[in-house]
């Protein structure tokens, strides 16, 4: 009765824990919410009258040219025509799917990559294809060797401060991975969310700038620089793509709701923009350096990780690997919530042993509580584990 | 390289047409605007601050309680938990596109029917299946031959003032077609944006409501009754349709902005609802009764309409059918526009010799100069082809 596609749609591990998580007294580490205090105060007021009416597909002319404007600055060479305002990055990925995705496409992915991503591709019926992540940025032989013997037909990066694991492509990683794509001609959708969210200042010239040839698709979003509640993103397309996702975002809602749209033309037109930028980065600079010192305390023996140069997660390997799917019901019960690390795989069978923690949205007071809640589920398991053996 | 899908992509009639429609001095019978003048003017500053934070996929919980209750009043027996908020009606079509088709699949339509509707499950590889209508309703012996031969995964309906039809399903008409559909256990997509534009007090019960057994997906829009460029319209499903269509939501925008939703929940809880809507449909039925004088003066020897008890447009049927659509650039020519009536059949050979005309959105100072111009294409086409004949 239902569509091949909905036999994907397994019960979402996230959902339920989000929902959990939510619980009175628990201290959350599993989300991935911007902070609330970080929000501006939008003049509401000033909202034109024309907003109410059908707006054009592509998004509000002026919104175009001002992220357009902000995209070369970046060094993304582009015009306003090749904007499409989008509800919330989200809508990108489901856009992008419906214009490469046929069943048993194969996509290229990070391995870990963001869960949500895969989600939306597997319910394409998509064959998500991860590459391994070193230090700096994809092991470029093994992202060789899965194009050329995998032949996706795109490749999903998200380079800057990935969701989940915090990784930050160096400069050589960019220009390796443009060289590789612009070899085999495969279409890059380059996912930004975190871009702005910039702590040590980390040079990171969009993979999508560095391409002389294959096709590009670069998504931004407003969710974590202004607010997630108006659901309003864009997505910068090579002049050939343009034509087919203004479409397929017309057949889909036919355009982003207009007052978040005059929301985001607001911010980008604020004289004071950078000096809030800079007063939200001071913001989760604090919080991240505060997490990273109560998790050295709490987590040093236990488990590996790198801090993170911006974004909003700490991605930890434990030093003794074991699913940490089933740990998340003593955690619960223990009063704190972290994203156990498997779903982040493309696997069928993921590697085991790997957190997320979310450091941006807990009070950096309530932090220290936290993280010794969760490394008591850990402690307790290991003694299990030792007594099982 | 692409989506087989995308080779549906053709070339879209309606924004070529809206774009020239626009053109100034062109008086536009083309497009489905609702008018400006009826927008409130919304009290911004109240939005909770609350809204700018990511929001729950299914909706505002306020929000949907509204809605069921409002939905309740309709005869549609239904709790909070079975509605969900959308980004306008448009995305309810590509969610339970999502739900129900895989290439190939056939899906009941009524012929004709909206055109964006045939767009979007075209997208998903749907084999449109089109029932004629009759003056009260679908021709019963056809859709059940339809239903038996064609198997279709589900059908889709608009009973209540249909775009492009204004055709209202009497209430025998709606049980009829809910017993068939009771018969074959085929589920429902009833699409109701028009219905509350009732300017004559036409009982009209939803065939949700009628049904016994079958699977049902009933959808309302804001954009008709409050303002569309919010973006926000609901749909309320049987339950056992309903987690599906929560995480196909969640994986196409994760929610619906909520500002947006809040303005919704703002209107249902006004004390002067009824009041209000009471006053559009004045503001309607003046326009439609001012169209439909003209019409008569201009178009009674050309060709046969029924004025319409509600929504937004009048179809006409040419007493000599020809091609509407090579007209459409004459009649821009003559700064007028129209909508050719042959794109919203599903047939791939449609039949020739409908228009579809807005009353809705021209001042009604402008319709009897831009009825006249329209008159004149269609008398000097006539004229041509005597001349060729």
């Amino acid at each position: 009765m239902f569509a091949q596609r909905i036999s994907t749609l397994s019960s979402s591990i996230i959902r339920e824990i989000l929902a959990a998580a939510q619980q009175p007294g628990v201290i959350s580490f599993a989300g991935g919410l911007p902070a609330a205090d970080s929000f501006p105060e939008p003049n509401w007021s000033a909202l034109p009258p024309q907003i109410k009416q059908y707006g054009m597909s592509e998004g509000e002319p002026e919104l175009r040219e001002a992220i357009a404007a902000a995209a070369r600055e970046k060094g993304l060479q582009c015009e306003a025509s090749q904007v499409l305002v989008i509800s919330g990055s989200q809508q990108g990925l489901d856009l992008v799917a419906k214009l490469f995705l046929d069943p048993d496409s194969p996509v290229l992915v990070e391995s870990p990559t963001y869960l949500a991503a895969l989600q939306c591709f597997r319910l394409f019926q998509a064959r998500c294809v991860g590459v391994p992540m070193g230090e700096t940025g994809p092991d470029l032989a093994q992202m060789d060797a899965a194009i050329r013997t995998q032949t996706p037909r795109f490749s999903y990066l998200i380079p800057s401060f990935q969701n989940p694991s915090g990784l930050c492509y160096s400069v050589a990683a960019r220009q390796a991975v443009a060289a590789l794509l612009d070899r085999y001609q495969l279409p890059l959708l380059e996912d930004e969310p975190y871009c702005e969210l910039d702590y040590d200042g980390v040079p990171k010239p969009p993979i999508c700038s560095l391409l002389k040839s294959a096709p590009w698709i670069y998504q931004g979003s407003f969710s974590k620089i202004l607010m997630p509640g108006i659901r309003v993103g864009y997505l910068i397309a090579h002049p050939s793509l343009m034509p087919h996702l203004v479409r397929l975002k017309q057949a889909a809602d036919l355009h982003t709701n207009r007052p978040g749209q005059w929301l985001a033309l607001e911010y980008m037109r604020s004289a004071d923009k950078a000096a809030r930028l800079a007063k939200l980065q001071d913001f989760y600079r604090l919080r991240r350096d505060a997490f990273a010192k109560a998790l050295a305390e709490q987590f040093a023996d236990l488990a590996d990780w790198q801090v993170p140069s911006g974004g909003l997660f700490v991605w930890l390997k434990l030093k003794r690997p074991m699913d940490t799917r089933p740990l998340l019901k003593q955690a619960l019960a223990n009063q704190v919530a972290f994203m156990p690390g498997e779903a982040f795989f493309a696997d069928d069978e993921p590697p085991v042993g790997y957190l997320r923690l979310n450091f941006s949205h807990t009070p950096p007071e309530l932090v220290e509580e936290g993280l010794r809640r969760l490394r008591q589920v850990f402690e307790e398991a290991y003694a299990a584990q030792a007594v099982t053996a």
